[in-house]
């Protein structure tokens, strides 16, 4: 008998709310379960959306609130527990950085994990919660899940926001923009700008087309300050996280192989072995993140991968992880 | 040249960021205007979005902050400014009444629609705004803005509710039930059980072949209860009100000519002549709410007719609205 | 390990193709097998629609020509194999009644059969092969598949008909009318007009809201015609029944349960247990067509229906089928 | 008054009754327009695709045959009249030359051309007749149409076929990858190698990733035997190029800017002023084809260059297109 894809979302705050509206309209899922700490939160989000499906708008699945026994069966999990940025109560206007979470958020995935894998080991997991490159290490590293069934939507918002901003100041869809952001999910994520391209047009090749020169630097500070945009002006980003993790799902539903930026613990690549857990090019098909793809750096972008290691080793640090 | 649609949503709330993500996945729209009292909302939501097509997974819609001075142009314009329920301080378990937001949102809307009238008199306005009844009337009624081009989403949620109950009560599809709540969009909404259908089945048929039986009361407190249940769940519900507000701009946009339960005021309709504006299944097509249906009634239904007059008359004297 | 939802289609002449092109904007499967009895064709049509995905426009399923080995691991199964309808040779102005392909068509669908019962039983099945009705009574009757896991179309396609011809004489969006045509998918198809509503008016409170009266017999004509104007045009129709095909697998794979004018082999409805397959409406979910709904028949509709299965029943000894 | 957006699409066979198709799941258009030289066949489809939307599954779009003057009013005209490809009928097993129509469809491009301007000179024009470039040529060059206005799917197609055969070459998802065929469309295409790109890799690092050498020469071959094989299967292709000239009509009636190698008359690019029209990387939006891009091309693709401009002139010159 065919069986319909089940999709768990642990954690409906504002981006596991919006990762469940974005789920119920891509006919994927046949069946949706919200789990939160709060459950009652849980339940009402649930329910708003089985609710919507009255509207004869969308297909009619099911949503209910549930526990991790629900895992059972999930084809999917998508986990965005935990707060996702908090501002700084000594300094409102400071860029938050996501890594103080870590201490805090790092207890969350472990009950998270450990709620997961007392019912099933055989679910894809994508992880949002932050700072999601220590998030990851600890649930691929210390779980002992199949591997390759944990990963992160890692840098694929900071890639969106790089693509969108070289393409507002091009004047040209960022459907033709095709670009990474690298590393941390986070402050030290960098472009790798030696792989941008506009319609297969490099960075000297724009430059040449389009009279507009794009530097590393500036575009990352550019992309970091586009989050912090979001963030001091509405008070969190959810939209582009949630459709990250959902896009991910539809490539493993549909065994797509699609490359995306997403945040996976290096097993040698870069020289870095099962020591941290960051954003590469990856390839995502039914059986998870099934392989990374180590990008040729120039020397800009080489210490610059060096830094973000550097700082998401610190924030894996200060919560306590082993590495 | 091929003019795009635009969009302008007032009011970036709970419900309007809801339209907004809703309306970005249609292929309806190339431009959309987020308008909030806190412009820093408006344009933290406009850029979320806007910073989310460079995922690839969306067309890619042009969201960006605005004024009312953005509504010139506009092809429709959805109003969600202003609270949508608020607790009951001394009771915090109470089920709040939407009516008792009447005086604060008059003001609301009132200057929302001096704002869409100082530039336009051509988009089609679909209202939120709660009490949703009150607030149509006043919109309708006070701008002379052209017949049928402002209306509600009215009790589109609340039929959608009635609709996804009786499915799970019956073990069906929501898309498998036809049926509408009537009146206001609140309290006092009533079920036309009377043209309520399963698969062409009118109640008395359902009755035998599902062995379930449908009260018109117990269905219209169901329904009531189900709204009450995610809003003191989650604390609001938004999900399926910004559906309906989409799904009026397909058929807006697309000049469908789909019959919604939608509020606009009675012309005469049961013999009430531009003293109420409240929920009757309605044609929406390019031109807005093109023509009301005046169903047939039967004498409960006549009666809770009656009642829901009442009781949205009631909520524009408290809001000291004419009629 | 997730496993993508898999797809074949059999046979992929005018209405195959459209059931393959379908398919493939509906995220529901990540891999799909052409099978026809020329197997270019097959292998022509599934490259087609797999180099079409190197657009970007749509998900990145894998699709290629297989053989009936291919069935394995199957969740659906499209059977579109054999001519749909002839013209008469001896007069091409005649409406060719799909009956008459009943001989060679049932020789076509035993061998589609035996191909697949020889590697899968877990798929479920839907039919489109005509006269439908002669198709599913074969298939369901004579290969000891497991019950409700092969139904046909039936009359989905009739019922489209049906609404839109009633949504334009009344000049509303068919989204708006309900109804279905019950019986044979062919010349003996009835509309059940006691079933049919607009915005859950029923046929007299259509007549006296929009002045438009609805005739059975008159109905039924135009519906039949509706179909051969098409076929009389273009020479084969094919559009509506590939959605129709395609809704109903979104059903089974999101476990929808959503009731459709599908064609099953009667047990007991009306009085018929055994000796007809013809279309009723019919749940169809996760597990395939999960129950038939009796609908309360009036005299012009009970007398349709007898007509309607004496005349399936010709085609079925036509084609020297056993009931 | 919002105005829903109008398609016309000329000329229905296997082309345009894909386009139509494809386009009535686009939510984009609220009416549609079908124009045949045999109306008959305009009818049937258009009444099929319209009986279609009486499943519900499709938003309620009107779709009727008409003529010409059905062109007032219209955004978009997608232009699929003529013969595709005609097998050679001393040689069926040559590959046929899109070429050797230009003299039959220059004719029939020129009525076309003639009918809609007599209507209108508003309608962005996308043209999709073979052999393209000498369509697109002449339509451009003949009628004095608005600049921009008018232009081919061009090597749309081609380029997919490109990044499929890539793709699958690789274990990718063509989704990952970034590669246009430029020139004609037709046998003397070529891939602009130096602009391929997966994951943002470029051809050298493609190999020392993925171990896999990409020859420009051969992959040319490929995507030209790549057509062939589904046209010698099947008979006719159009899945993909129909889904490219919808894919457009998006790009123009939401404004996306989208960069699409497109058929337009060079203007001094590669210092070809007027004289040929062949697809480059060209943007898309509501103005139509706005700006080509001049891609800094090797070696071997400059040679390429010259022997597509020389293959379409041939052409042009066969059917007596001054240049």
């Amino acid at each position: 008998m065919p069986n319909p894809h089940k999709l768990v979302v642990c954690g409906v705050g504002h981006v596991g709310s919006y990762v469940l509206a974005d789920a119920m309209k891509m006919n994927l899922f046949g069946e949706i379960i919200t789990i939160d700490s709060e459950h009652d939160v849980a339940h009402g989000e649930a329910l708003d959306q089985h609710q919507a499906t009255g509207l004869h708008t969308l297909s009619s699945t099911s949503v209910r609130a549930g526990t991790y026994a629900d895992c059972v069966g999930a084809d999917v999990i998508i986990v965005a527990a935990g707060p996702s940025m908090i501002p700084d109560p000594n300094d409102p206007d400071a860029k938050p950085d996501r890594a103080a979470l870590a201490p805090h958020n790092a207890q969350v995935i472990r009950e998270v994990m450990a709620g997961i894998t007392r019912h099933t080991r055989d679910a894809v997991i994508i992880l949002i919660t932050n700072p999601l490159d220590t998030m990851v290490y600890i649930a691929e590293n210390e779980f002992d899940y199949p591997a390759g069934k944990i990963f992160g939507t890692g840098t694929m918002l900071d890639s969106a926001r790089l693509r969108r901003i070289v393409a507002d100041r091009l004047g040209v869809s960022p459907l033709s923009v095709e670009g990474y952001m690298l590393g941390e999910h986070g402050l030290s994520a960098f472009p790798a700008l030696s792989h941008l391209t506009v319609a297969g047009m490099g960075p000297a090749e724009i430059e040449r087309v389009f009279g507009v020169h794009f530097d590393p630097a500036e575009l990352a500070t550019a992309v970091v300050n586009a989050a912090y945009e979001v963030f001091g002006s509405k008070g969190w980003t959810n939209a582009g996280v949630a459709a990250s993790a959902v896009a991910m799902a539809r490539a493993i539903l549909l065994d797509e192989r699609t490359i995306f930026p997403t945040c996976t613990t290096l097993r040698g690549e870069y020289g870095y072995d099962g020591t941290v857990a960051l954003s590469l090019p990856t390839l995502i098909g039914a059986g998870g993140a099934q392989r990374r793809f180590e990008l040729t750096l120039d020397e800009w972008e080489s210490q610059a991968l060096r830094r973000t290691v550097a700082a998401i080793q610190d924030a894996m640090k200060a919560a306590d992880v082993q590495f």
